[in-house]
């Protein structure tokens, strides 16, 4: 194994038994040295921000890439914000569920423990950095993170402060680490360095996604990409459909919870199409429609007939697949071929359409009447994420500091033996 | 990929649509119907199991392997009595938890549903077959198992018996499968299977263990491999020490969770070690003991110096390694580096040490003043198991019908856009 890899590993294993001992007061502390840390070395922290755009520049990124990396004392103050904010957030640590006290006596109870080492693979935004390093603290967790090239000095600013605010604060210097090689083999490296890493996430496209699947020989929480329906009903309350359709796909459209599919019953489809079109005209979003949808969009300037991906396609742009389904089976059974199971929502008035819908998927996240931008863990309330999960352990929909951890068996006895 | 596991993929995955919808009553009449064909069924089972222990016999079996394998009136019996218990307990899926309202009227939940098909590769005891079957059933999931050779005959008896009762019931017939080739590179191809299978058991000794976490592609359920510790702390209360380390170690030492390591603080190793090893010697437990210990036990017939693997093996039979260890600091340090996470014991009265060593250690299950031998699914109460887990995610210890499930949100709302 790589010489700097089993050396994080180690340090971070040695970590991971003062981080389980952590009382919350303790944790926070930390985290409020790594804001005021952050916030004192913002000229620091700015310069290496503009050593890695002026090397993105050169080496020609594009401009919404370059608007990723880049950051500005608004916001630098933001992450050290968003630290903060974890600090105010409940600690999961020490939580016993499912307690009980068994016929002979025995008290048993699943507490929660952290999960150990969480390694991230990531790239470009550097707030990465310091939100996966906040929330893993707050759950006693080390991290390993293997940021991307294009951020590099931003994320050793970064990872810098970090490391200084958990030493002043008493903890171990190596509750975070970055990789400092860039050298590409590394990730498979990573991947196969089960003894010192517990669970890795890797934050990218489907590419990385399944490298890290093929590779991985500790459990990877997949996660991120969202080809995510909506479907219109029978039933549909004409005045919800085009507010959670345009929310759904405008908001936000680079995102992995945003539409990419309307799908729509054939029987309302020649009243809700054109006014949705209407309504999704108003930002140019292109709408690519097969043949019964586009029978009916025809007319408008945005409408095109779908080429054979377009239902297979997470969009992160203004574009949208269109289609017009025969009843509530066909929709249930489009999603199942073509969802990768993040969000999927349904609008409709009807109870009985609504209540197949949500317990007939097996998304991360079904809605009824509500837009699938909601699939967020700071807007499901639990303060931040580290990713949105859509494998099927473990954890589904968004991470925040519960899902950092795991359990185990508490059992209390005077004596017992078994019979 | 290999034709039948494809075949029993894809018929697996769309059982998994019909199987998450059941009522729990419609999955206990076919538990029921399961325990009956069984019943009824003895004398075919019965014979298919002659089969398999002549072939056993031929290829030259050891006498404890036949003995796992034969099946007799009275198993048989006790296996459809198991298949009842599984009917008898709740029906975890659809249950919802951290259930909240969100500040925009959004009502979100997380709810239990099936993991979608369970992989298990198990070897030699028929009995796995028919308890994984009830297990996953009730619970939701798909399964397909991949048997021992040793027992095919047997296998296929109960698969039949069990898609039969399932078909019976209204059930999908692929809710359980088994694979039917004993060719040895299909295991690889299932553990790569991941489309299909959604998580893997791997029911069996370390090297099968290590290959699946090798080679998997789908997430891996390690365990029921036990290097498990008793540690006898300065303040033990005498009267409990030698009942305890006895159950642990004897009264079923084949097990994952019998005691292998027994550390002894040295301020009362030369009083309780005596005691101990007298009173295993009445089972012939052999004692292989580090210098320290061996200079109190030597006059011990069954007293003999440690090897350098004995603190790193798991023995399944009436060995144990013990140690004289000079404080807690170093049972735990030692219980950190040689344990397998499985099951970890202390044994005292001394409040602050027994909290210390439930709190930083992170095994599956830590006890005080009990035996280990109480991590198991039936003691603790959930009625049966498909393995004892000692990875770290999802789930730890016994995996009962709760551990096979997983959630999704569900989130109701009335028109929710997000801003």
């Amino acid at each position: 194994m790589n010489q700097e890899l089993q050396q994080l590993g180690k340090q971070a294993k040695a970590a991971t038994r003062q981080l389980m001992k952590l009382a919350s007061d303790q944790k926070n502390q930390a985290l409020k040295f790594i804001a005021e840390t952050i916030m004192e070395r913002e000229p620091n922290i700015l310069a290496a921000n503009d050593r890695d755009l002026e090397a993105g520049e050169k080496m020609g990124l594009s401009e919404s890439l370059l608007d990723r990396l880049k950051l500005s004392p608004q916001r630098l103050e933001g992450i050290a914000n968003d630290v903060l904010k974890v600090a105010q957030l409940p600690d999961p640590v020490g939580e016993e569920f499912e307690s009980r006290v068994l016929g002979n006596g025995l008290r048993i109870s699943k507490r929660r423990i952290p999960i150990g080492v969480i390694g991230v693979i990531y790239e470009s935004r550097p707030n990465v950095t310091v939100d996966i390093a906040a929330l893993s603290l707050k759950s006693g967790n080390a991290a390993i993170l293997r940021g991307g090239k294009e951020a590099l000095h931003t994320n050793r600013a970064f990872a810098k402060a970090v490391m200084d605010g958990c030493v002043q604060a008493g903890l171990p210097e190596h509750t975070m680490q970055l990789i400092q090689s860039t050298d590409r083999s590394l990730v498979k490296e990573m991947l196969q360095a089960n003894q010192y890493i517990d669970m890795i996430i890797p934050r990218g496209g489907p590419a990385l996604q399944k490298f890290a699947i093929d590779n991985a020989t500790m459990p990877v929480i997949t996660g991120g990409v969202g080809i995510c329906h909506i479907y219109v009903d029978a039933k549909a309350d004409p005045d919800k459909v085009s507010p959670i359709v345009v929310n759904a796909k405008v908001q936000r459209p680079s995102v992995c919870n945003a539409m990419d599919t309307l799908l729509v019953h054939q029987s309302v489809a020649k009243f809700i199409l054109p006014q949705v079109a209407r309504a999704l005209a108003e930002y140019q979003v292109e709408l690519r429609c097969e043949p019964r949808a586009y029978k009916i969009l025809r007319g408008f300037p945005d409408a095109i007939e779908a080429g054979v991906d377009d239902f297979d396609t997470e969009f992160l742009s203004l574009k949208a697949a269109v289609k017009v389904v025969d009843n509530l089976d066909e929709t249930l059974d489009h999603i199942y071929e073509h969802s990768t199971k993040h969000s999927e929502a349904i609008i409709t008035e009807d109870y009985s359409a609504a209540m197949r819908f949500v317990n007939e998927l097996d998304s991360s996240a079904v809605f009824v009447n509500a837009s699938t931008r909601f699939n967020d863990g700071g807007q499901f309330g639990m303060g931040a994420e580290v990713a949105i999960s859509t494998q099927r352990l473990h954890a589904r929909g968004p991470m925040g500091l519960y899902e950092l951890t795991t359990y185990k068996w508490v059992v209390l006895g005077n004596g017992q033996i078994r019979i």
